[in-house]
């Protein structure tokens, strides 16, 4: 299998060294043979090619198995006036892999609880698969700009709709069966359409129950109660705030994995951490959102389901033992705690 | 002073009810002179009128100096095909009397701090002053719709991003003088003219610290450390979804007011929780939020600060003697939460 590695900013390469020595470890154990290669994207990309996201690595990564990116942006490349910035990497990429669902599965380890801003008793339970849709809504809209005036539009098709929905209602078969898609149909359009076919695409799924939530009364039941819902699916600008919200929860983003896939098995993985440039090279990043980000690779675009099962249990274990990264108030570096893995894993 | 009292539907009528009887009180005992008059809004007003916003509850609302409003909605009412929506009427009343600030105060009560789904130690020093831009975005933006595709534009101009900014720095000159502007500025064209305008306006505001957040952050800020924040500001759809998942912070949302100015004086004020549709009726809904509502249009239009602040004092008494309703855990009823106010103000 070819993995493309994209390590782009700050951290970014710190965690995703650790991420592949993992699979390197796997691939090893379990005599699957992977080749990696590295790419350039982002800030660092900008500095050396003059593009966020240049043609060598688009290519790469369409002829890849998989990609595994650690992150992107730093405070050198983050004036809005600037043309060029690492974001925009990161947008091309996705859309250009067609990857419309974004999974983001948020759960709270015991040994963690004290670390969540969230009573200990609310956390019990929580076990939340995020489906974000990643390629479409304003992100990805028409923009215009004049001296005083900007818009944005927010666009959705039928088809788009349907098919990041079907996506999560076949991950709640897998889990909970229970789909509970967020919009704001009181308000918006594209809400309504949104909310129209989840209404339709319920139908082929008789075995999944539905729920609606409005976007902002579902920011506040993700606090009150976290543990009731099991796949929420939404459009794109919702998706990235209330991931980001439920990541709170989690008590640290060092810990979280996303995957986002297209029609095929090819995959963009990247932990949903940013690149912190305040503490990158330094050593201290946390690799386990990396690592499980890898584990995510394994499991759905190698096929490799027990080998993704066999790195969480480790991190899981990991976890029990108290190595902690400084993020999870511990003093373990990235090396220490990617260590840990590997023999957890052994 | 006139008083254009908008019930509308759900617990709306008890609530506003428990608002009018303190407003009531305080013309009494200051010597003030209010005259109240009831409208129609919301779904109520589609079933009598075949409009959520009748004419003539438009132009009394223009002539009045202030109107408060209980709130809109309801199941029989929320098909998203129906051509008209009770919220609908919310809508073109703020963007007809102009109130471009939606101002939504949170503070944690420290009696009610076990209700917060926060941990404890993390809700002190709580208290967030919100500045929802409320009269364009997303709300206001053309919308397309056909079979299979549907549009919400955004659109902000330079003037209306600067008028709910110099709201926002006015305000922090009142409390902490530090001001977050909240965008998406790494992807939206109206969040990069929001940032520039958001740095050009601080400049009028030398004595104001201004930073700014990304949305997904904020969310996440929001609980990691909410006692970091002071005056918050952002656009309508950011606003929408931030103040509530703030809200949640508190407790209980049937605490919590709002009120919502333009230009002038005149104000439009409303508790932020909604109909509750499966409470109407029964007399145990909480008073407070209208209450609290209240306090802000003695503040805001009738320029009576002191009778403001008794107000809420009032409130704080009746929350430290533990007459809670049900949403605070407690038994007391709407008319026992309101007299307990009336009696803490005499
Ligand atoms: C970096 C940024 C463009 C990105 C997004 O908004 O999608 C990030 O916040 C995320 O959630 O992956
Ligand atoms: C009822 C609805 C249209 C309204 C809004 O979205 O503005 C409400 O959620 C609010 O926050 O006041």
């Amino acid at each position: 299998a070819r993995i493309a590695v994209l390590p782009g900013d700050g951290i970014g390469p710190e965690v995703t060294a650790a991420a592949v020595s993992v699979l390197r470890h796997v691939a090893a154990h379990g005599d699957h043979d992977f080749e990696f290669s590295e790419h350039a994207i982002g800030g660092c990309a900008i500095d050396a090619h003059g593009d966020p996201l240049p043609a060598e690595t688009l290519i790469v990564c369409k002829q890849a198995d998989a990609v595994l990116l650690g992150a992107v942006g730093g405070p050198q490349w983050s004036d809005p006036k600037a043309k060029l910035r690492p974001e925009q990497g990161l947008l091309r990429l996705r859309a250009e892999l067609g990857v419309f669902a974004n999974l983001r599965p948020v759960r709270v380890h015991a040994r963690l609880a004290e670390l969540s801003p969230l009573k200990t008793e609310r956390l019990s339970g929580v076990d939340l698969m995020f489906v974000r849709e990643l390629t479409g809504g304003a992100y990805f809209g028409a923009k215009t700009r004049t001296a005083d005036t900007a818009t944005d539009e927010t666009r959705y098709t039928t088809a788009e709709i349907e098919r990041v929905l079907r996506r999560a209602f076949q991950l709640a078969r897998t889990r909970g069966r229970r789909v509970t898609s967020v919009d704001k149909a009181n308000v918006l359009e594209t809400s309504r359409l949104w909310r129209e076919t989840a209404q339709r695409v319920a139908h082929e799924f008789p075995d999944v129950a539905l729920e609606h939530q409005l976007v902002d009364s579902m920011a506040m039941l993700l606090l009150t109660r976290p543990a009731a819902y099991d796949v929420i699916v939404t459009e794109n600008l919702f998706g990235d705030i209330l991931t980001d919200e439920a990541a709170a929860l989690a008590g640290s983003l060092g810990l979280l994995p996303s995957a986002s896939l297209g029609e095929g098995t090819r995959g963009l993985y990247e932990p949903i951490h940013g690149s912190a440039p305040d503490i990158a090279g330094r050593g201290v990043a946390n690799p386990l959102g990396a690592i499980l980000s890898a584990a995510l690779l394994l499991r759905h675009s190698l096929g490799l389901a027990g080998e993704a099962a066999a790195v969480e249990q480790a991190v899981d274990r990991v976890i029990d033992a108290g190595v902690f990264t400084r993020d999870l108030g511990g003093s373990a570096g990235t090396r220490e705690a990617t260590a840990a893995v590997l023999a957890a894993l052994s």
